[in-house]
């Protein structure tokens, strides 16, 4: 059983990405911007946002951080989106969600010109995915590929199972897993809540991509011998063990089904590591115009 | 075995938005206008739009057609799509694939505005799809649910297996049976040329998509009792029993399948009579302004 280090491997883009921009800065090339639009103080998204910012300075990107009280209108905050759109200093940009319930998410979403649109989530991007264009990835799923391609790990003619169907991870990494690519050209297999004994096909997976929400949910007898086993679970739960009183648990319970995985994540430290990456590097590529 | 007799719900479908277009205009609203733009003299594509252009007639839309030559320019293409867009009378158009060699086919969907894009093809529409939200479904997808939905068959919870990644049938209709909605809410498979042992697939599906356009690929022995087969194959092989010298041939073989089946689709007669009218469909849709 190999772990699959998300940690090192975000750490190891990373580098690589400040040195691209280094080279780009040092030729006379325009250092990438990403803008962040953070709407009010939930204390994830403050801390989502925050390190977002972080990583931008160590890979060498300008940012800037757009402060909105929860209170700000729908319409305001349309206008912030499309004076971002027509700025040509930035690159790219975020409206970090979940944003207050008077705002609807899908027009802001809307409104953000898709060639700006990093987080991926505009319907032109997850289009341009499904058909398989050249477009944005949202971070989780581009992560996912991201550890899969690094640790060389086969997936042509693999039956991946994906375990959920949100519209950030589960139906998108399917999309792109059964894609003709690499990684890609995998059978694909989407189970979710309606899906009638999962263990059938979870132990039939060469590879399980885990993004249900359900804390250990995929158990030891779930797997068979030599999968690879992707966990994109992050549930809080309590805990006594750690000073803040809650742990990160992931979807699939670790300990069992370790042994009997070729290659598996960890959570923390698999999948997480790299969605803030992903987006970095949608970033660079706006900042070349590679895409759009 | 129940036999889906696709040309007799596409009947039944173009008599119900006929009534509907009578009483729109009867009321005082406007007569649905849909224009396609048809380039060159394909065969294939001209028997396509004069039965395009026919069926409009037979539901009470008005139909224009815009024809070029096969050495129309790209940007002259493009700019009537423009004109396309900004006339306030057409409600949807099409421009009738396959596109000569020396025009981008992706260009010309994409400068379609996707509030007029009644293929479904432009990524907004297919981005939209791909996140469960209301859009312009391309025909071929939207024909099989529609059969689905009007034989009662149940899809939550069932395994269905879609033969095939096209962008036009394999993709969008597994995206469309995985959401929660009805039909939908199956657990789905996606098998394609990658896939390792199909048959093992199959013979556990509850429901089979065939679209891999392969003549008789599916076989009675890859089929599990009861099953419900939808055939999106239509191959075109030679024939000395037809007059024109051919017949069209689906994915599966049919007096093999069919006896096992709980539902079955005939070829020709099942869901190629649907295509057209889920066309009329969304014409209406954007007549009456219903998605955009």
């Amino acid at each position: 059983m190999q772990l699959i280090d998300g940690k090192a491997i975000a750490a190891q883009i990373k580098a690589e990405l400040a040195e691209e921009v280094r080279q780009i800065v040092a030729t006379g090339g325009k250092r990438p911007h990403l803008a962040a639009i953070l709407v009010g103080h939930d204390g994830g998204s403050e801390t989502y946002v925050a390190s977002k910012v972080r990583t931008c300075e160590e890979v060498g990107f300008q940012s800037t951080l757009i402060r909105y009280e929860a209170d700000v209108s729908e319409a305001e905050l349309l206008a912030e989106v499309e004076r971002l759109n027509h700025d040509d200093d930035i690159d790219g940009f975020i409206v970090q969600l979940p944003l207050p319930k008077h705002i609807s998410e899908q027009k802001v979403i809307e409104t953000i010109d898709y060639r700006k649109d990093v987080d991926g989530f505009h319907p032109v991007n997850v289009g341009r995915m499904a058909i398989g264009l050249p477009c944005f990835v949202s971070a989780t799923p581009a992560g996912i590929l991201e550890l899969l391609k690094r640790y060389h790990i086969e997936t042509s003619g693999k039956h991946c199972v994906v375990l959920g169907r949100s519209n950030i991870v589960g139906k998108p990494v399917a999309n792109l897993l059964m894609q003709k690519a690499y990684p890609g050209d995998c059978t694909l297999t989407v189970c979710h809540s309606r899906t009638k004994d999962i263990k059938k096909y979870t132990r039939d997976a060469d590879i399980i991509i885990a993004a249900l929400g359900s804390p250990e949910f995929l158990k030891g007898d779930m797997v068979k011998e030599g999968a690879v086993v992707i966990d994109v679970g992050t549930t809080r739960v309590a805990s006594a063990e750690t000073k803040s009183g809650f742990k990160l648990k992931g979807d699939v319970a670790f300990d069992e089904v370790a042994p009997r995985c070729s290659f598996i994540t960890p959570v923390p430290g698999g999948v997480g590591p790299m969605t803030i990456i992903s987006l970095m590097r949608n970033t660079l590529l706006a900042g070349k115009k590679t895409i759009y």
